[in-house]
Parts: C-alpha cells; sequence; structure tokens
C-alpha cells in the first residue's frame, strides 16, 4: 500500500513518530467499484501531541513556515501536522495511488506499452553519498528500490546512505539528497505545447513538496555544459516501428510534450529543517531568543518522499492524459 | 522597452533573422491609461522565409518538436514561427512589461519596499564559463547586465562568454547556460501553502520556456550537500522592524510563502537544437534520413532569454498578489 | 444554524427522513477562529436505509438522474444519499453559512453599507398559489421568512401553501414552487462585463441546484413585455450621496455588474419527482416496467432550498468580492 | 456564414449601423486545416463614430453599463464599442461557428445520431406578440427560421412581430422578446452532477449575453404551476434500442446531464436599453440631467441574437463533450 511506503516509524532512521495513516474512503466506491464521482477520502492526523509544540507558539523555527505563515495569514496554529507539515503529503499518496492504478491500465494510445505506465522513484543521493554515474542504467525494480530502508536501488551506495544518515542523527543533525525518477510506458502526445508543458507541471508539482529546491529533467544543469552536437537527441527508427531517440537527453519531452522515451528528472532536497540542537531565532514579538528542537522528526525524509515524488508524478501524468483525450479524436483510455 | 531586450538582432552573437516585433494594441488602453479590461496586443511574424523550412517538412529536426507535435496534432506547420519556436516568448514579455509595471508601484503591503519590486535576471554561466562564486554578492543594476552583448554583469566573466560564442558559432554548433534571476521588494506572505507554493509557480513559469532543463532555488541541488545545521536560515531583528534571516538559503520563500527575503533562482538552459551540421534523423515515413540545418539561428539562446526570465518572474508575482489581496482584508496594491 | 433550516424533518409538511446533519470542522480553524488555511467540514449521512431502494437496482425512476448516471459513468449507486440526492446540498449550505458571515462584515468598499450584506430567500409560489403582486415591497425580515413552515413571509398566502401541500402530499403526489431571492448591502462593481457578469454565475448557481427549471432577474421573463421607455432605469442623485435608480427593473446589476441596488431574481423548482403512485419505467435492460415510490420524500421541497438558495448567492457574491479586491487597488474587504 | 447572421443592417428592423466584421484568422491553420493549436481571430471595430458617442463621456445612460463601468474601474471608454457593447458578442459567434463545425461531426459516443449536433434558436415572442402554443412542435428548419428578417419559423407571427418594431421604432422606443433554443442529436451523458450540471452551464452561458434577463428550461417556470404526476417524464423503450422518455419537461437533461431528448431551453431579452427619446439621468459629478440617445441601434436586438444564442449553446455543448472524453474511456470524438 503505497501510504505505508510514506508513512513513518519504518525503520530506525526515520521519525519514530506513529502516524497510522488510516484512510476512511467517504465517497466515490460502491461495491468495490469507482462510481465516477469524486472520491473522497480521509486520514485523521493521530498520535499528535500537541504539548510538544508549546515552545513554537512564540517562537519561529528557522527554515520553517511558522513566520511567513504568521505574517501571511495573522495567525498560525503552532502545533505540528498542519499544513506546512510534511504531513500534509498523506492526501497526495492517496490520490497518487489512484492515479498510479489508472495509468497502470494503458489504453489505446499510440506508444503506450501494453503493460501500461511505470513509475519509478528512487534516492540517487543522501548528502554527499551519490550513485556512481551509469551504475543504474537500467530501469530499477520496485523490488530493488524497497530492499533497503533509504530507497536507493544500487547496493552499496544505499549503505553507506544508511550509515551518514544515523552518523548525522547521532549529532542531532540532519541532511538532505536527491530523487530520481523515471517513468516508462509514457504514449507520444502528453504536454501543452506553451504554458502547461508537461516538464514544467512535473516541475511545478516537484517544488510544491516540502523541503524541495530544484528539479531537472533530461541533462539537466549538467546540459548547459554540453553544446548541441552532443546534447541533441537524434531520431532512429525503432524496433516497434515507432520513432525513437538514440540518445535521452532530452528526458522524455520535447517541446513540452512527451516523446514516447523514458521520462527522467531529479528533485533535490535540502536536509530536514528540525534538529535536535540550539538555534538562535526571534519570537513574535520580534525579539532575538533561542530554541531548542525537540520532537521527534526525521534525519533525513528524502527516503519517505520517493512514494511521494511518484504520486505527483502519477497524477500529473494523468491529468495531462485526460487533457489529451478531451482534444484528441482518437486518444482514449 | 522590454521587448527589444528579446529580439533577436540585437548583435553579432545571435541570430540575424530581423523580428520587428512591432506591439499593436488592440484593447484595453484609453487616453492613456488601462482601463480595468483586458489589454490584447498582438505582434506580427515579420521576415519569416518559408522557404528555408522546406526541408522540415518530412524530416524530424533531432530535440526539436517536430515529431512531437506531429504525433499529439497529427498535422503540424513545418515552417517556422509557431507555438515551437521561441518567437512565442515575445507574447510572455510584452505581459510581463505590464506585470512589470504594475509590481514597480508596491503598494500597502507589508514589507513592500518604498521602490516596488525589482526584478533583476544575468547569464552566471555559458557553456564551462562560470562567473566565479560570491563575484555578484549585490543586487546587479540593469546598466551592469545590460552593458554587455551576454547581459553577464560580470564584466570579465562576459568576455570570456563572448569569446566562447563566436568559437562555437564558427564550428556551426551551439552551447546554452544558466540564467540566475533575483527579485527584491517582495512582501512577506505570497504564495500558497501547498499546491501553488511561490517557488512551485516559479519552477512551472520557468519550464514552460523553450530550451529549460532545470530549475532551483535558494541553495538548490548544491543544498542535498549541506546539513541542516549549516542550512537552516536563522531569524534575526531587522533594522528595519521586519523580521530578516541571517542568510538565504531558502531563497526567499518557506513553506512556499515568501519570506520578504530576496527571491534567487536559477533555470538551465540546453544548447540550441539548431545547429549547421548534418545529423541523422528519421523522416515521416519513419526512415531514417539526414538533416543538414540552415536558417539563421542562435549560437546561444541564453543572453536573449533573460527579459523572458524576468517577464514570467513578474508574471507569477503578481498573480499571487493578486491572489494574497483577494484573500487578505490587509492586502492591497 | 443554516444546516438546521434545510434539514429534513422540520415540520410535517416536509419529508419524516432523519438526517441529523451533524458537522465535523476538519481543518481551518484553530483555537475559534480561521487560520486562513482550507475548512474542512464532514457531514455525514445518517438514517440511511438502503433497503428501500433496493428497486431502484434496476428501475429507472422517472425525471430522476437514474438513467442519466447509469449512461454517464456505466454504473451507478442506486441507493439514496449520492451526489444525485437534495443531500448533496448540505455541504453548500455549510460553505455558504461561513460566506455569510464574511459578507456581514462589510468592509471598506464604496457603497457596502455598515450592516454588510444581507441576503434573503423565501417562497413566492407554491404550484399556483402566488403571493399577490406588490405585497412584499419591503426587505422581508428573517423572522417573517422563519414564521411559517413553508417560508413564505406573507402571511395569508402561506396559509393557503401549507394547505395546498397537505392536500397534494394525501394525493402521493408533489408540487413546485418559486423562491425569490433579495440581496441588500451589496457594493457597487462586482462582477464580471463578459462572460462571468454576476447575473451569469447567479444562474449558474441556481440551476446546478436540484429540481430548478428557471432563473430570472429584475424584471425577467416579464421584461419582455415592455418598453424601452417603460423597462430603462433613470439614474436619481441618492441622498446618500451613490448615485441610484428610480426603479429597479435590472435586478442590482447593469452591464453584468452589481449597481449598488437590490439584487433580486427568482428561482423555479419543479415538483419533486418521486411520487407515491404507480409510474411505467424502463428497465436497465431496457424494457417497459412498473415502478411504486416509496420512501420518505418531500411533497414540497421549496421551503428546504430556501437556505440553499442563500448560500449558493453567498458564495457568488463573496467569489466576485474577492476577485474585485484582487483586481482593484481601492477595493478591500 | 454566421458572422452575418449576426451583423447588424441585415434588414429595415435592425441597427443601419455598418459593422463589415470580416475576421482574420491569426493562428491555429495551416493549409486549410486546423493544428491543434488555439485559433486566434481577429474582427475589428470598422465603421465607429467617436463623436456620436462624446454626450456619454459625462453622463449615464439608463439600464446600460456606463455607471457601474465607472464605479467598478474608475475609468470608463465612453465610446461605442468597448466589451458593454454587444459588438463584444462577435468574438463569441466566431469561436461558436467552429464548435458548430466539430458538433455536427458527432462522434462514436453513445446515442450521438449520425447527422451530429444539430442546434436551433429563434424567436417566439416579441413584446407581446408570442407564437401560439404548440405551432412549433417539430423541429424547426435553418431555412424557416432565416425566412423572416425577425429569425420566427411561425410566418404569421413572424409577420406580426415585424409590424410591431416597425412601429415601436417610429416612436423611438424599444422592445424585446424571448428566444427558444432547440438542440438534438446530443449524446446522452454530457454535463456533471453538481455545479457544472449541463443546464447550469447554459443558464450562465445564456445570462452572460447583453440584455438578457432571465433562461428557462424544458418545463421552466410553468413547470412550478403542475403536479409530479403530471411533469414526470416517463421512461419508455426507444424504436433506437435506446431509453427515450413519452414527454420532454426535463428538456433534455435530468440531474445535470444529458438524457438524450431535445435540449429544450428559452431566454428572456429586455428592451434595448438605447431609445431615441429623452431620459433624465445623473452625470459624472453626480447631478441630475437629461439625456437624448442619438446614435443608431436596434428597436429589438433580438432576431440578431439568434445566432449568439446557438453559438453559446456550441460552446457549452462542446467543453461538456471535451470533459466526458477526459473522463470517459468509452466516450470520443
Amino acid at each position: 500500500m503505497e501510504l505505508d511506503r510514506r508513512r513513518p516509524g519504518q525503520s530506525d532512521i526515520v521519525t519514530p513518530r506513529k502516524e497510522e495513516d488510516r484512510v476512511e474512503i467517504l465517497s466515490g466506491i460502491f461495491e468495490g467499484r469507482t462510481t465516477g464521482t469524486p472520491i473522497a477520502m480521509l486520514v485523521r492526523n493521530s498520535d499528535q501531541r500537541p504539548g510538544a509544540y508549546d515552545e513554537m507558539r512564540d517562537k519561529f523555527r528557522p527554515s520553517h513556515a511558522d513566520y511567513t505563515y504568521q505574517a501571511k495569514f495573522g495567525i498560525r496554529d503552532h502545533r505540528g501536522g498542519g499544513r506546512s507539515s510534511a504531513r500534509e503529503t498523506v492526501g497526495r499518496v492517496a490520490a497518487g495511488a489512484i492515479a498510479k492504478k489508472i495509468l497502470a491500465l494503458g489504453g489505446g494510445a499510440s506508444g503506450a506499452i501494453p503493460g501500461g505506465v511505470e513509475i519509478r522513484a528512487f534516492l540517487t543521493q543522501v548528502h554527499d553519498i551519490i550513485v556512481p554515474a551509469g551504475a543504474l542504467s537500467e530501469f530499477p525494480s520496485l523490488a530493488d528500490v524497497e530492499a533497503t530502508a533509504v530507497r536507493c536501488p544500487h547496493r552499496a551506495t544505499s549503505e553507506r546512505m544508511i550509515e551518514r544518515i544515523r552518523a548525522v542523527r547521532s549529532e542531532g543533525d540532519s541532511v538532505g539528497g536527491v530523487i530520481e525518477c523515471r517513468v516508462r510506458g509514457v504514449p507520444v502526445g502528453l504536454g501543452e505545447p506553451v504554458f502547461d508543458r508537461l516538464e514544467a507541471d512535473l516541475a511545478k508539482a516537484m517544488l510544491s513538496l516540502p523541503a524541495t529546491k530544484g528539479f531537472e529533467i533530461g541533462s539537466g544543469f549538467a546540459g548547459a555544459l554540453m553544446r548541441g552536437s552532443e546534447h541533441n537527441d537524434v531520431f532512429v527508427p525503432g524496433k516497434d516501428g515507432q520513432v525513437h531517440t538514440a540518445t535521452n537527453r532530452s528526458g522524455g519531452t520535447q517541446g513540452g510534450i512527451s516523446n514516447g522515451e523514458e521520462i527522467v528528472f531529479r528533485v533535490a532536497f535540502k536536509p530536514t529543517a528540525t534538529i535536535l540542537r540550539p538555534q538562535t531565532t526571534v519570537d513574535s514579538e520580534g525579539a532575538a531568543t533561542e530554541l531548542i528542537g525537540r520532537g521527534r522528526h526525521d534525519p533525513c525524509v528524502v527516503p519517505r518522499a520517493v512514494p511521494i515524488v511518484e504520486a505527483m508524478t502519477a497524477i500529473v501524468l494523468l491529468d495531462h492524459w485526460m487533457r489529451q483525450a478531451a482534444q484528441n479524436r482518437t486518444f482514449s483510455f
């Protein structure tokens, strides 16, 4: 179940906070099938300990949303668990699970493979521990991703990542990382030419996640270091009768529209803002003060963000699939 | 005039294609003032040479949108100048010019500086020529940006960039680069907590531009290399009575909402796909063939993308300003 | 409480179905105040008797949504209480209650009266029992509306309406009616000139309610019977320094924009489709069959629709108020 | 051509103002076919005589948008031809002409007839001249509608309408009327169950037109005078294998969704606000004054509104068709 992949308390390297994340389906399902009407799902915040957050009532936690919420709304719920908490993402995972199911059905669209759309996210970096270039040339299996607590399918690297997270945790500190996401089975033609390019909506979806600082698709920032003659993906006739590209520096889209190749993008996550060390800050009166993080937080949220990245990817793809079905006489589910 | 900054033919390092880009204002202006009704502007494509594109009728240009358009729509206008051309961005610059004017007015919002919002984009990288770290600590002036044809305010670097572009052009090749954009004077409170985070909408806006491959805000991908204790922006009381942060690794937003610090982000551009060299490709029948780029294209589009990045930034900020005014009793223009 | 005005079982002339309609507020409220984040409210369907609807599994009820749902979605939840049930409107009333509170605050906008916006809906017709022309020239008080079970402030008429509903019920039949809604305290300037005219959005809101068949504003259909010289609302200087109209055939909007006069519109409701008489129909195999309505239904839903009409009015007005605040430098809450 | 049906100057009973309404297609068409990209069309306002409107600079015309525009925007273009002019509708007709073409193609959807969707609007009332009940039981042909200048397919009534318009014009006055619109060939399943009901979007579309005061579908306001047992449309097996209804008081939708029967609705138009008689009014300083209408205006705009009603109908239907194609695996164009 997708929600369990996001849930805290999965291993010793993530937050011990227990969120059961039990989903109650309120509507839209009848006798085991969707009815076409909206599916409402409810996940209640359990295991809240409001007392643990008392100090945050008057002090702004650095690199959290405390100050901006206060300034924007003139009021803020200082207890954890609100919309500025990553707990917000449980709804995304629940919705994404449904989107994934629909995408897995494939459909009659040109280029859609029989197995449907498959989305695989995984860690390629924790702090300065990075999967070696070229080590993951194949589409990683879900089993390989889920084999370790960090969700990095490159076993040797995953062990070093886990060590690093443990070391950082023992110092009351935190680290960030990078998630790569690949998608195969996407038909040619998803995405709009101008504002709603497929990569634009993927970028928005990823930057809408807590703690993200960057997005790149295909060659990404490294692409700026190449020449056009090196970077261009030349077209070749495919064995499947489709047009393909010899390389995939485009990352699966050209002109904002999927080209049938693997969609490949990466998302950068900053280190968790909550650390168990004293930090200077300002209180709600504007006076300098100090804050000591307590609570139960992740030294590294990135492994738990893997299903969230997949969920948002599924949602973006399904939205564009629906748009294309609306526009195009020959495109259907 | 903003449009002239985007226009081709500005210097010898960009495309010699002449686009006059004369704007005709069709509606929304009466006696020199906006009427509150939509402002329609029309820029006609002039200096088109359809004949120059005849070869593209049947061949897909590598890393262009030819193939994806054909697959998506079942038809395509093979001549340059359509929506898959960067000429599409002229509309963005025209709209952005109006957004900039409104933002420059500032407004009564808390944190808005008297001079209003100021947006400054500039190049920090062309190919592997990069502005040295820390060399641009101050907010660059428009004059410094516009001083050279590459729009890099670091003079020594700009000269090397120009050399590189000339060298690459002489080989019929192309290069990409990176644009940094900074914004000051943004009031605290712009952006929505979940899906429409300010950085999410900026990311979407940037990835909606032709040739972009990446977006990062604040610490960006490099932030993944830091620890939480290094990365956190501690709050300090400001001399202006506002809360400020001692560092700005957040890049001006926290929890998706502007915090009153400078907004700082970077956008990666791939090398121009059109090169004046023979490339293998596939024709509309799916057969392998060869294509020789002709036409008049930029060896490096990045300098001309500077006003486009600024325009999209202005549009995103103004949209969020309007949303905040709609939501918030004390926030107005 | 608004929900109690909509709830069944209020008197002997409405459905005896008991829906407690207890609202659970899931988010958006903290320590008695809204936090600016979305307010989620949950009302569970109680007192469902799924068995009572068994016959509808295979038979389409005339003038219900059974057939169209089946055709649209290929599946349908045949039990009552879904989105094709008027129970769906409980969410509208809950949201409208909040919109009403905000509108009642008034605001700094030109033309907003100190008491804020006041919305009053009431019955003017049940079957062929109609409030006499001119009998309700004043803005009816809430007390007068709520004084009788039919929510018609004209006492003599309300008694005849109640009699008629009782008579119709005893025959297992049903009747419809007309609701008039008046709004005072609306500032000048709400509404957009072209597609999103204020009356257009009101019309949509009203026709989105179950059982509605018509909408008219101001003079409405009767306006077609007048000449321009009779129909035009001439402007007169108001004692309050504002511009006013001598008559109000426009119904409070001109050119799609509120003009500061009372907004006055009427909504036609068809007779309840569920009747306790045998009716011929078709089953899901397309064969002719007969259906006998049972269940507990209203012989006339119109009195219970009064708070729903008010709720949708409040939602439309607040949306436009927010749009105007977003657009207009001098307009705020 | 649709635009010519809307154009002034078609006969002696409409405005003699000459608007050539020549459409320039700016984009989206290539070699005679649509490219899938947006179709931009430009119609310039010709035959403007700004001088004729000088008096309106300082005086508010009764029942026009002059005052509300001034109040909303703080500025207004007092010359005719802006968005408060019915000339705005030319864009709707141009867009509707394309929507009609697509709808006429029909499609593979269940219930779509081979001939595709056919939309026919026509006058049933001018002032108090009304087509006799039951006189138009058949779907009127386009030829019958276009046979007379008033676009009423009932010949005897149309002649009386024309007389009335001539009489009213000679007195410098104006009249309104009612348009009925019927649509056949609509597949079952268009429309959303709650807010975006098909009739709700039709109501909005119609009330977004200048001079409209009411909308009713099927039985409409008269439906409030019926009992449920009279009003219900019982289902019957159709000869075509589809489910049909014996009557059509629903007007083609049930539960907000098209049921495959004819869509039938009516729209009320007020008398033209511009009359050639002196009227009292207020000037921009708030002082009482008098205004004498001049200019060249229609004594009755309703005949020219027929193609506009059809255009908006086509746009709404096509939008819902696209939505349904996006949602539904088996529904396509």
